[in-house]
């Protein structure tokens, strides 16, 4: 693990996105109208991202337990598509990128499971940081 | 959640499969060669996988607590792409599919954290199932 | 902890329930409305208990850990009151009144957090066992 | 999650109680005897309740998790009633009230998993807020 | 991890030990006499145990998750030294031998976190398996 | 717990040492060159070991959850003997000894566990603190 002890706490983001793509309209359609049977998909979805984001250093090994002090889960619909977005925040001497990723990972394979019923081609694509803020090096992605 | 107690325990098998890919071939080279400051990848991330797999329903919300009884981590590198294959096996009333994929996602997460220091353009791709076994609708992908 | 090795598995059931009293009728329509801040209280908040079912034997000293079959949580508001109805099944040798309780608190709980920025009068009253089935002693409150 | 990154760490205290209900005089002996057959019910149900308190953001969505930096468990026992009294303080941007209340519920839990064998009338009654400090509105229950 | 698929269910104890040492007899009276500082050391390092027993399979990669059914733990104090015995039994298709080492050490940490404000001088000596019953190979150690 | 709202932070450092006997020098050559049938001992090892010692508040009752900043664990071999040194810091208001000690508690009962299959006699040996700097008492044990 990369000893941070010399480091200074300053305002960190990262924002991560993680795609699920579902085989039919029919299945966006489920998700909108909560009709899907194990309930409502992206409410459970977030709720399981939420706890994803603040259990990360409890399931990567080099990652330092940090004070998570935002995280947001939002959803855009295109087509078969379901894009996550995932953000999270930290004032803390190391930034939130994996926090970030495996939060949108989370939300995703809920995802995958909650639709698994009622639609066998759902598939998890795309996992990756779109935006890093703070720390030695800020990162955009061509996000939009 | 579903209730399965009407079910009867049959033999599972479920492989899931998630692919990293990395920005420069250096990156490979280091992985294969051990020489990643943060540590052995193939093994740090294998490691955290088992974990992974073994807490899958602590993590997704209708997921079932079963009890996995094997899990194996294969790696296929190609070009600049590290396949991770995972595979989880059960003697149970339901299967063992969302448990694949969520070992297969931290094995990759568990990479794009180790090697993020040493490569900016690591991406975590498609997290989906290969194949599945037992219970009620086998499942074969076109996996080769 | 109680020596279960010589027991016979058999169908269990337990119902328990909570109360979340909030102090004014506006709580209640931004419930049913979904217009909380912190999000959907009662999708989240059943999501929180399904995790919190799952997790009891990690959290209760005495308790066997045990493959929970099924969770489902179902709210009844009258007046002021969000009445909590965990119902969960297993097929073992001990049963799961515990883990119906402690999921119906972590529902409960997770309502108080999300609704005290809009309530500072919400309280949890009265976590109780109120149905249980199978085992030694069938158990039925006067339930309505 | 609500977004505390502009806030500033101060002292915080909460004070929850929960109360556990017997339904014979004999229950109370027993626990004062540490005669109960699972074992001495004070002690262990107090081990149980810090464990909980530490672990509350990993059981409610929206919880920060926070640096616990004190917690005690306190009973008062009057007639068939034992009243838990939990105490935690953390010098964080936001308060502690949900993890006592959360540490409290854990206690009157593992309390009724233990006294269960030996009495089938227990119930936990009112997990509730006693007294907060620090932050923006200290809050102060008619606590005696 | 070991595949236990072809396995069948048997009935399994495994007895382990750990051993903690005091530097002085004062410590012992303090444990003997319930007057540590931080609480009823038996009493909350039992209770950590029993946890620590039910999460092996959380800690050691390659250990399955199992139905624990009976766990208890055991101190014999003679001079400086308090010998820690941990049972485990399942009826499972492999050993709870590690779990009942892993269940013995964390007694023997929470007793060194516990003492360490009064005695500088504990240490914890021996963490070994003394007896196995069930699956292929009995075991007994030279236990007395 | 005790409180430590009071006190300052200042950097910490804790090295424990935990010893894994083996009983044959073919295991100690099959763990050198990665020949252990369940794995690569010494990394899978070190990986449980991080993670041990980020959970040591959930694992030992009064330890205070506090942030890990730096981890790593060393290994040295002579004879049958595998020494485990872990080393931990952080930037807090109390030490990280049974952080310290936890983690190579982790790391020796996984070498346990992975070599059990072909030595029946490995053991753990002395867990204890070599090393502690930071705090009220600096500690430095004749380590060497």
């Amino acid at each position: 693990m990369v000893d941070i002890t010399h480091k200074n706490n300053t305002l960190r983001t990262a924002v991560a996105e993680a795609t699920v793509k579902v085989s039919h309209p029919d299945t966006i359609a489920a998700i909108q109208n909560r009709q899907v049977p194990k309930g409502d998909v992206l409410e459970m979805a977030k709720t399981a991202g939420l706890f994803g984001v603040k259990r990360t250093s409890d399931v990567i090994p080099d990652c330092h337990p940090l004070p998570i002090e935002y995280t947001s889960v939002d959803y855009e619909i295109e087509g078969l598509q379901v894009r996550i977005i995932m953000t999270v925040k930290t004032i803390y001497k190391t930034g939130v990128e994996v926090e970030a990723m495996h939060g949108a990972s989370v939300v995703a394979l809920t995802m995958y499971d909650m639709l698994k019923p009622i639609d066998k081609g759902v598939e998890v694509q795309n996992i990756r940081l779109v935006k890093k803020k703070g720390g030695k090096s800020d990162f955009k992605d061509q996000f939009k």
